[in-house]
């Protein structure tokens, strides 16, 4: 860490600048939904259509290409593998946390009366593959309020799990909520009774710390287009070396059996580490760009400060948006990050949203419970967020 | 159809003039590896990287950015049914072929003593799927000789199929011999005992015709990145609407269910349609450069003058293969269309493979039989398969 990583958020406006210089979206608008896209690098973005130009001169099949693609795929697997503190034989490329969900989840040998715990806060992303493994494997889903404002996930589990309970489907941080969850405290729980912790990280990783031997997770699917900055289908999966076994092959590629079925009698064994869950082709230029984003946050910005920034403007914004005559905040100030959900009386989120968008400011607005939602970067300023309360005033004021 | 696709391929040099000016990679080398990957067009590249710059400047937060992907998904889907002769509705956007056979595959509630029947000449992208259900649900899997050159596929097919039988998971055209198989009546025999035919179409699609209702074809898996010049990551599976109940959803995406899971006793509907099966994020930008190159193929070359022109370089490059001392082909010339297998005597097929790729001739070997293999693109010409020849006489005559 250097010493400007040091130095309080509030001072590095010469850091500020230079990050946002490289990121044009967010010198557009004030940019605050990392939560459904981040902004993407110059850097990133000239990686990939270097590539693409490449592939368009050269075409995709001359001798050297095929060590390109793995070359390519090692890297951004290490890269993700130094972000959450595993090895990158824990990682699996996906293309979005939506498929490393259903890795983790179909990959479990689901039998009649199985239960899984999730929450109706979670995003479809786990809810969706819940549905689906009730319905097709007669699985029961205890559906609990975990990450909302009134419940204590850990009470609230601790009186759920038992000697059934197969999975914990829970998210890091909650997209509806921006509660940052207790997951070692989670994690320990269930594993105390065998059930596996799989992990939504999608609002979480590059948000918040996530070394994932300090959660304790057993599987952790991130996205690579939120809060990492990559491209819309790029994303990873990790699954702990120990509990491999106990999360089978659903969809299987090109590599993922070691040997070939040549016989009927054949009986197969799954391919070395994580990558045996990688099943789907990339855009492979996409895998460049995404690796150009990472190196470039963990070299030349840091993640301490990043996660340091996104948590103090979080908070910067929690405050300024709580001053505001008939605006609630949701979730309490302590338990939140960078992702500030809140209402303002009179206006439904949606209008809300449109309202600020139509002013350049984009923000969104999450389902359940019905709220606005506001999502802090690293490469945001106190004047974006500014900016945000001015408007939020005015439209409240405009109703009067 | 415009006069000029009437005219004897051999004479349309105007034409394929035309075609190789947008395709930079088919200058560059004797380009005959479709089968792996097709050179990609100027203006699919155009559209990528343009779209690349958008999200660059713009973001991918800005409230017309979720009507653009929409309208992208919908564009793709109707592109890729008005070649395949179904609705838009049977047609699910996949990233490969080996997605689109694991949807349909896994689709299916496999029961122990099940059965499936396969061949070991096909691709690891059905094969690798078969290998895991064997291993996962106890399905007995039937390994045939089906595509080879001494199998008749349905005298074959005729024996082993059965009340058990659920699937038929088989290839439109052989990647390992070329061979087109005869896939209505493969299906009309399928049928008589309920099994579902699920095809492995990545050799097929955009190679031969691919009126799946012709051919019969329950499933039918495609890949954007050989035969039809998408990017990497792109691909199409079609489900037969009257066979959707019968491929339940696996992984599951943000859309994949009507309704949202609120109640722990909640049941749930699938979405509508193929779409349902979509549940992995795309590289937008890259939907567009796919449907940028069927346009370009639909509406300004012709289908159907693409599928003759493979077939008659396909006829042209066995002719020509065949008179060269020391070459034996490997399918006979009737039973094959754009992809054509050979041997060299005394010079093993990973070798013949790089010693062509130092002259700049681009095509691959294959593993079972061990074969040298020649895709015919609509964009080659006879001259890039009569420097083929030579080298391959060349290379032989070294030997001597």
């Amino acid at each position: 860490m250097t010493q400007t990583e040091l130095t309080p958020t509030s001072q590095d406006t010469d850091k500020v600048g230079a990050i946002r210089a490289e990121l044009p979206a967010v010198q557009r608008y004030a940019y605050l939904n990392a939560g459904t896209n981040g902004p993407l690098p110059r850097r990133s973005v000239a990686a990939l259509t270097q590539q693409a130009e490449i592939e368009l001169e050269e075409g995709r099949i001359n001798p050297v290409t095929w060590e390109h693609i793995l070359a390519s795929l090692n890297d951004t697997r290490a890269a993700v593998a130094s972000l959450l503190g595993c090895a990158p034989e824990e990682v699996a490329l996906t293309h979005n946390t939506t498929e490393g969900m259903n890795i983790a989840l179909m990959g479990i040998d689901w039998q009649p009366g199985d239960e899984l715990i999730t929450a109706s806060s979670e995003h479809e992303g786990g809810l969706n593959p819940a549905a689906l493994i009730k319905q097709r494997y007669g699985v029961r889903v205890h559906l609990t309020e975990i990450g909302l404002r009134d419940c204590d996930p850990v009470q609230t589990l601790a009186k759920l799990i038992g000697p059934r309970t197969r999975a914990i489907v829970l998210s890091h941080v909650s997209w509806s909520s921006g509660a940052v969850l207790p997951l070692k405290e989670i994690s320990d729980l269930a594993h105390s009774v065998g059930a596996l912790v799989i992990c939504d990280a999608a609002q979480s990783c590059g948000m918040v710390p996530s070394k994932v031997y300090d959660l304790g997770v057993d599987a952790y699917a991130c996205s690579g287009q939120k809060w990492l900055l990559g491209p819309d289908g790029t994303g990873a999966l990790f699954v702990r070396k120990d509990q491999i076994d106990q999360i089978k092959q659903t969809y299987i590629g090109y590599s993922g059996l070691v040997g070939r079925m040549i016989r009927d009698d054949a009986v197969f064994t799954p391919s070395e580490g994580a990558r045996r869950y990688e099943a789907i082709s990339f855009y492979h230029p996409s895998l460049k760009a995404f690796h150009a984003g990472l190196t470039w946050i963990a070299d030349e910005i840091g993640w301490d400060w990043v996660y340091r920034r996104i948590h103090e403007l979080g908070q910067y914004c929690y405050d300024v948006l709580a001053r505001i005559d008939g605006v609630s905040m949701y979730m309490p100030k302590h338990a939140i990050a960078g992702l500030v959900h809140f209402t303002a009386e009179g206006v439904a989120p949606a209008d809300l949203t449109a309202k600020l968008a139509a002013d350049g400011i984009l923000i969104r607005h999450t389902p359940e419970p019905q709220l606005n939602r506001v999502a802090t970067g690293f490469y945001n300023t106190e004047a974006d967020i500014d900016r945000l309360a001015v408007s939020v005033a005015r439209i409240r004021a405009e109703l009067a």
